[in-house]
């Protein structure tokens, strides 16, 4: 019988792997620095998925449950990796819980950190109560409260969306794109829509990318059947007329300076790396990218490897990615993994 | 020994698809129906992949050899399916060279067919001769030969790439969006000016979707590095003056119409469905979506599962995807498939 394979995190790609892995009658070893397995979905409250539409506690908690009542996948919660040493095919991991455990392959499904808005203080968040992340407007959908302002627990009748809120900002050095953000914010601005119908949703946008299939799914059906509107836009600030949120900047388009008031405002946060991503990444041995995510090999080869044999990496550890490329990635390398404990002999991948 | 899993197609997903059965050792049966294997990639003679950067013939041409040495892999080329029959974990293939082969599962790897140009008449392509393809580009790269005027064989000293070519285009009924071509002229664009470094070259764009990393990559550093000028513009008329092609049209930021000169424009020609689609359907019994894509379920299952229980998809075959994206999802429903001859026990999925 082959040794375990461990995997580090488990939000959708973490137990993706262990699922797939489990699948085939391979053991695996699930990490977990939280006290509870889901990730961001779950961790952070998320309503409808993209593009499922299905609740996250569903989708993801389906996901948690499958991975829990299996018997060939050991679950360490509230817990990290210490030390990481030894050679591809039989490495030994110290974890914080004391545990050591010898295993063949390792799997880095370490996911992202939110935007931490503060970090873009001109657009108010932190000075003004009813400028909300879409995290906050997710949990308020799935909490079953409904989106209400936070000052005063009222309906708004006017929403703004920013996108772009630490992505695409070389300012503050996140010069990335987070990818999904667009499609998540037409998604969620369909959901205000849904609840409080007489509600406006303007969605303030440098490009919409909803790539893909999303373009029907998103962003028409929201224009077309849910008449969220879109405004090309560069926002200067957000300010409080002391009675509502106004919104100043320009309208790229028709080239005009736009003050406009709003009951609340939503910044569509990015995904920056992994706020661990240094430690990870010195505890596996493996090589960051520039902008500190961590680094893959080419897609040609085994799939997923990093800079050192038999640890490969999934999802968006590896920079801004969706839940199901996620999901794809992280069974992709479990069996790329998978394959590796049964014959290690990889060289080392070259990385981004 | 599981019976051999039939793999539909072999572009990037299945190759990936066969190399990764193949890696577990598991059989496969490879169904492609052109003559050589590699996909679009290598039968239409892309140049640089997006993101590795590696050339095509280098990058997919090595997933090729791997599965053509393999001795796990049959290899059928020039080749379909007619017939698919039987139960889950015994189905029964009738190929169109007269074999009959015993499967457990089937991965469809089918991808897409290039958006034929000529259904975008107003946009000069098949009435001037310096009005191409991005796939002719990359042909005219990947060929040594160079980029050429195709009527008089100069080199351009302007050239201009006009996106959304046959996608976010309802007039034509191709409302979707084909995801990696904003991404690909980009890098086209670099290409061409690393070849001619007095040349001229304009990107017309609706939205410019350079999603994730990509952003860093292709979209500033075109612009930084390579000099490289985007306009965001609506497209009326490409015609010309005898001399050079002119794009007619108005520049959506500044309001204006535009009338300009180029010495080539090129199609960013966008993914139609395979044009075999329906008869892959009916022979597989699998559900298409709205567009005419192969349908999948959602990924939170077992993945990649289409409406015929042990009928897989992925990659391009379910929409516009990228050669990555494609690569890793065909692994994951390697994985998935591999699991499921071993014990072949799921429901159908339900599928968009």
């Amino acid at each position: 019988m082959s040794k375990p394979i461990l995997i580090l995190g488990a939000g959708p790609s973490g137990l993706a792997a262990a699922h797939a892995l489990a699948s085939v009658g391979q053991r695996a070893v699930l990490v977990e620095k939280e006290g509870r397995l889901g990730g961001a979905p779950i961790l952070s409250g998320y309503a409808k998925l993209v593009p499922s539409g299905e609740w996250a506690r569903d989708a993801i908690g389906g996901m948690v449950a499958r991975v829990e009542n299996n018997p060939l996948v050991a679950i360490n919660k509230g817990c990290t990796v210490k030390e990481f040493r030894g050679e591809p095919g039989a490495f030994q991991a110290t974890l914080s819980n004391g545990e050591m455990c010898q295993v063949g392959a390792a799997i880095l499904c370490s996911g992202f950190t939110h935007f931490d808005s503060v970090n873009k203080p001109e657009w108010g968040f932190g000075t003004f109560p009813d400028v909300v992340t879409t995290a906050q407007v997710e949990q308020m959908i799935s909490s079953g409260k409904g989106v209400r302002c936070p000052s005063d627990g009222r309906k708004p009748q006017r929403v703004a969306i920013l996108l772009c809120v630490g992505s695409r900002d070389r300012q503050i050095g996140r010069e990335w794109c987070s990818k999904i953000c667009c499609t998540v914010s037409c998604n969620l601005a369909i959901e205000i829509r849904e609840e409080i119908p007489d509600c406006h949703v303007y969605i303030y946008y440098m490009d919409i990318r909803t790539f893909g299939l999303y373009e029907t799914r998103y962003y028409w059906r929201s224009q077309e059947e849910f008449k969220v509107k879109y405004i090309k836009a560069r926002i200067a600030e957000v300010t409080s007329d002391g009675q509502r949120l106004i919104i100043k900047g320009e309208d790229t388009l028709v080239k005009r300076p736009i003050t406009i008031p709003f009951d609340m405002v939503v910044h569509a946060i990015g995904m920056d790396p992994n706020v661990d991503n240094r430690s990870i990444a010195s505890v596996f041995g493996v090589a960051l990218e520039p902008h500190g995510h961590i680094g893959k090999g080419n897609a040609y080869g085994t799939f997923g490897e990093t800079s050192r044999p038999g640890v490969f990496v999934a999802g968006a550890a590896t920079g801004p990615e969706t839940i199901d490329d996620s999901i794809g990635q992280a069974r992709a390398a479990a069996m790329a993994a998978f394959a590796f404990v049964q014959q290690p002999a990889a060289p080392a991948a070259k990385v981004a």
